[in-house]
């Protein structure tokens, strides 16, 4: 592969990908390759990401290297955006070689990263979820809503999601993707009504507000909270009292109580990291009771991990195309004379 | 323009724009470009900007916006590169509607960074240097040294550029590159000789190294000192006792203070930012035997202007490529949907 090109995997590509492989193939994978990175996680660079606040929504960047390799994505969330007709969250990441800074990959995310956060948020109820649990409630039936379902069903074995929106449309429209999945797919009219039997209750609403999708009396003992939606300051989505009922986990606790539920809570309320359960420094859930909570806001490491996925499915699928993004001259020092020889 | 397509600048039609236009020509339309934003600095967000350092080099984020419009850079740094035959600095960058999030210009950067790092020297040497400079010093006869000179012949009014490198072969590429330029090219065999009748000595070397490329002996009264190379943590090319003579005028100091000659000095050492000389809120130079010194290191905001100019440019030129990188659904909610839509 020549220097000066980099492979670019546009949305067309992505989605052929993930065609290829299998939705849920991929969720599974993703799951592995974001777990093994955790695994990892003294071995990364870390740092919150790098927010542009506005009125109306925020532009991130998100970057981080394992010292080997170096990730960063670009991600936005304008959640006015969908009365535009617009995606409120759109994505795109690469991933570089740290020895000589050279891009590796150009990617489109948004998708990706609706399958990396699904993968991530299955990832983190293997460990923290009660064992048994079939049933999973879905409140906020958006973008983001079938990914979840096929990761918890193929992670961690859901038979039922029960979807509530206060769109009915927005269910119509997930209940109708997943038809054909293999899941149970029952619409309800409520959230109380959504919640009935679920050991898992996941939260993925889009509003850039202090919300309460959940209130306490909703949240019995023993289940487990997967809290997608609230993820930048101002955006929340549960009661504080459930918070401190439950046992949090994090992903990275700089960012997430910024932008996380427990932006709610004193700064040293106490909190777990998540990586720490995985290796097993730390105990996930400790009794049959306990309302375990997984305050999911995203974080760099999980984009590196999907982008080094995808990274390593280009050369098998061919599903890239190569684009002139980088000035090599064959002298490095000659840019100049490069492009008076490009006027000849 | 459909939505989920972004204009993206390749290498091949970055050249081709410069020389659609003329190099001189965009020199100084760029330094006009980045005036015009110095003009306007407390609107812009600022930020110094993200640095993953490794042994060998630097990746780096830079990140800004003016409410209206985000932009960033992706950059490296990696002296080391030059031995592997690669780029040492090579970039890439993207402009996006603040109100939406969306990207509106994805462009190589690696040339057009290397053409806004020269206008904005010279746009500096225009309020800070002699007025009657006509000879340059140029000091590191690398990929920024033709750059360089056109903008100060464009910009100042240069006549003279006197080229001094370590390694002769640079300054042949130099001279070679500069032979139709109009500019009178002199080839020297020392630093000391380089800097004989030079009103404005530029410093533009790329290692990696507290290096000392100009002495205090070899600075004289009423010069401009334009300083390129010096421009991450441990990378310095000046001597402090020069630092000690100089009105330092930077960027932005947060930044610069890490990263610039004035990392040599205390943290409370007294600089003047530029954009305040632009807008005459400061004086820049007051007097023939004052030493001026320009400590860049290059700011976000200087990337920012270079890209819209770019993005000025597309309509009426047509050079650019569409990029499918914006997963865009007809229901932005229906992402899901637009994958298995993609399957039919």
């Amino acid at each position: 592969m020549s220097l000066n090109l980099v492979p670019f995997v546009s949305v067309d590509k992505m989605m052929k990908l993930v065609l290829h492989i299998g939705i849920e193939r991929v969720l599974m994978d993703l799951a592995a390759e974001i777990e093994a990175d955790f695994r990892r996680w003294p071995q990364f660079d870390k740092t919150p990401r790098v927010a542009s606040h506005s009125d109306v929504g925020v532009i991130e960047l998100m970057p981080t290297s394992d010292g080997t390799t170096y990730g960063f994505k670009y991600v936005n969330g304008h959640p006015s955006n969908l009365r535009r007709g617009l995606q409120t969250v759109t994505a795109f990441g690469l991933l570089a070689d740290v020895a000589t800074g050279y891009p590796l990959l150009l990617s489109e995310m948004t998708i990706l990263t609706a399958l990396r956060t699904a993968a991530t948020s299955a990832m983190a109820a293997r460990h923290l979820a009660p064992k048994d649990a079939r049933v999973m409630a879905m409140i906020g039936n958006g973008a983001q809503a079938e990914f979840q379902a096929l990761a918890f069903k193929a992670i961690c074995g859901i038979e039922e999601v029960r979807l509530y929106d206060i769109d009915p449309d927005a269910t119509d429209k997930c209940a109708r993707n997943l038809a054909g999945s293999g899941l149970k797919i029952t619409r309800c009219k409520s959230r109380e009504d959504a919640i009935l039997g679920a050991q898992i209750l996941t939260t993925c609403t889009a509003d850039k507000n202090y919300a309460t999708i959940l209130n306490d009396n909703m949240v019995g003992a023993g289940v487990h909270i997967n809290a997608i939606g609230g993820d930048c300051p101002g955006k929340t989505e549960l009661a504080p009292a459930i918070l401190h009922r439950s046992s949090i986990f994090v992903e990275y606790p700089p960012q997430t109580r910024i932008e996380g539920e427990i932006q709610q809570l004193a700064a040293d309320h106490p909190v777990t990291e998540l990586w720490q359960v995985i290796t097993g420094e730390t105990a996930g859930r400790t009794s049959a009771s306990q309302i375990t909570l997984f305050d999911s806001v995203g974080f760099a490491i999980e984009d590196f991990s999907a982008l080094r996925y995808v990274h390593g499915k280009l050369a098998a699928t061919g599903l890239y195309d190569n684009l002139d993004m980088i000035a090599d001259p064959d002298d490095p020092r000659d840019l100049f004379g490069m492009i008076l020889r490009a006027a000849a």
